[in-house]
């Protein structure tokens, strides 16, 4: 039977991807090490690690006034990093509300002492379509605004991005970076855990405008900015294996066509299962059509034990971790760059016939 | 050619721990996903991580009252997280200054806004020692006293541990964990980057008495000690297949008899090197005798030529990694758990030969 691994993160990898990591392991490049024993110090992992920063520039058209870093910590570490490192003039914040993870992003950064203006939120309707700003962003009043390109909950994604009237724009990008296309020089800064569209957690990219690094003292050093843009992120042991596995699948990516032939199967995977949902008389997607996001599609039908009973009928045909996020209940399939469209046909023939025989 | 990886971190892991992975890589268990695709919040991964746990625990003697926590963010990381989550009452810290990171953990802490006194140093004998404090610790002065067991650069470390007075004693144990023995109920807490003795760098193993867990808000989430806890260390995505090659190694360490029988064998690898090195009348090591490392020994000649001469003599017998740290020069030879005995003999006969031949 072949499996299909609909999880929201960590995620399916592409089999390529699973199967250079296995014949390489032993011995990496003839070196009789494996590449979680060889030094990040060594020449063979400079190269490693400089060959997956080109190719996240390649991939994303990334300019050279931005740096391209590797942290550890996830998209939680930046939730505190970000701040820390731009929100050194005002101490201020705009946030727009989209989900559990831009208001987590917000939390944090509360916390750490940083204010925090929430200029929109669909927290009411359960951020079942993205919030909407009714007035212009002030000028030099925030350091930035955060946005959450995509949300994994709840299924929503910025097709377009927001005005910010000059204020740099900051995007935690974790679950559609590299799924579909956005101009960087848009952005102040994008951060993105690798662990749906890129590799194994354990490593966290940063592409951040060098003109907003700033020299900040006192914040831990495994977050300083500026420090890891001079050390070529190894101020200390980097998460070797992850970023080599990182590295293996930006490659895979580019070799597929990189992100435009990425964001056209992504397209095709989504429209697949929308459509399917959207003449479905058992099951549907709450969410506003022009919001919906292409990686996560949560579903679900108005009976919670039919919910169930699907999850299981899908899990006995080999398509896995389709159980929806807690707070929405129901269903979510999450169609990462690495999710064939076989797996999404899978999926849509096995909800209609799970629909036709109930 | 057999190869052997002399390298100071990452370092040499155990042949059945990379074949194992390599086994269980297209399909893990059975589930017909890799350990890179799985959930964090799966049964199966709830089952590694209280493995890892539990074999941490059994293997260190580890006491209910002490807290096992997995973080990302390295030594350099829990330079950081240390003082945030326990100087919270003197915001004061004694330092033994025994090395490079002995120093760098001092540093950070001060630059975070905390007092650091060192109490003793033996910097200006370039750490061929271990410091020695002359006068008792006062009490209720400092929140902890930070020592660093291993120095792994200038090839030194704890045998018998210094007398705190009450003052909880913080160690830094990344290049000897599992390596000797220590009596956990001696420290208040435990830290240790995985990438020497115990897996692939990306995962660091905290050990810390409970009743020092504090509640403190306002420092970012991903170092917060009682969120770790309480959530079993995945407030957010953990660094799963770290964790998991962790949790093969220690399994790897059980089944070898422990740390007691690893510390034997680490004792009998050690001592072949150190007594060449001692009879030795080209190489030497400037090392204390009685605070000597078991798993990092630096030696060098006198001669910067001839210690070029060894490392490239040894590299071209499969004898890898063994130039010393740029502070030291020379060379060094890290004797981490997963180098077997085979390795060290190789390293002696060779070193032998050269100087022989020379």
């Amino acid at each position: 039977m072949t499996i299909y691994n609909f999880a929201a993160g960590p995620a399916t990898l592409p089999d390529q991807v699973i199967k250079q990591i296995q014949t390489e392991l032993p011995s990496l490049r003839g070196t009789g090490m494996s590449i979680m024993e060889i030094s990040h110090r060594s020449a063979l992992f400079d190269d490693i690690i400089n060959t997956a920063q080109q190719d996240l520039r390649d991939l994303m058209d990334i300019p050279e006034d931005y740096a391209v870093l590797f942290f550890q910590g996830g998209g939680t570490g930046q939730f505190a990093a970000v701040p820390m490192n731009l929100a050194t003039k005002h101490h201020r914040i705009a946030l727009l509300d989209s989900g559990h993870w831009a208001a987590k992003a917000g939390e944090e950064a509360a916390n750490l002492g940083y204010q925090v203006d929430t200029l929109a939120s669909t927290k009411g309707t359960h951020y079942d379509r993205l919030p909407a700003r009714t007035s212009t962003l002030p000028v030099d009043t925030y350091d930035y605004l955060h946005i959450c390109t995509n949300n994994t909950i709840e299924g929503t994604a910025y097709h377009d991005l927001p005005q910010t009237n000059g204020t740099p724009l900051v995007a935690d990008m974790s679950s559609n970076i590299m799924a579909q296309h956005y101009n960087v020089t848009d952005f102040g800064l994008i951060f993105a855990g690798v662990q749906k569209n890129l590799g194994p957690a354990g490593v966290t990219v940063v592409i951040v405008k060098k003109a907003l690094i700033q020299n900040v003292d006192h914040i831990p050093s495994v977050f300083n900015y500026q420090l890891f843009a001079k050390k070529n992120s190894m101020p200390n042991t980097p998460p070797v294996f992850n970023i080599y596995a990182t590295g293996l699948t930006l490659k895979w990516l580019k070799k597929i066509g990189g992100i435009e032939a990425m964001e056209a199967q992504n397209k095709k995977k989504a429209s697949l299962l929308y459509d399917f949902l959207d003449q479905s008389k058992l099951f549907n997607n709450p969410v506003k059509h022009e919001d919906r996001s292409l990686t996560n599609v949560p579903f679900m039908t108005n009976d919670p034990q039919t919910n169930q009973a699907a999850i299981a009928d899908l899990t006995a045909h080999g398509l896995l971790n389709l159980k929806g996020h807690r707070s929405v209940g129901g269903l979510r399939a999450s169609l990462y760059n690495a999710m064939p469209f076989e797996g999404v046909e899978a999926l849509v023939n096995e909800l209609y016939h799970f629909e036709k025989n109930l």
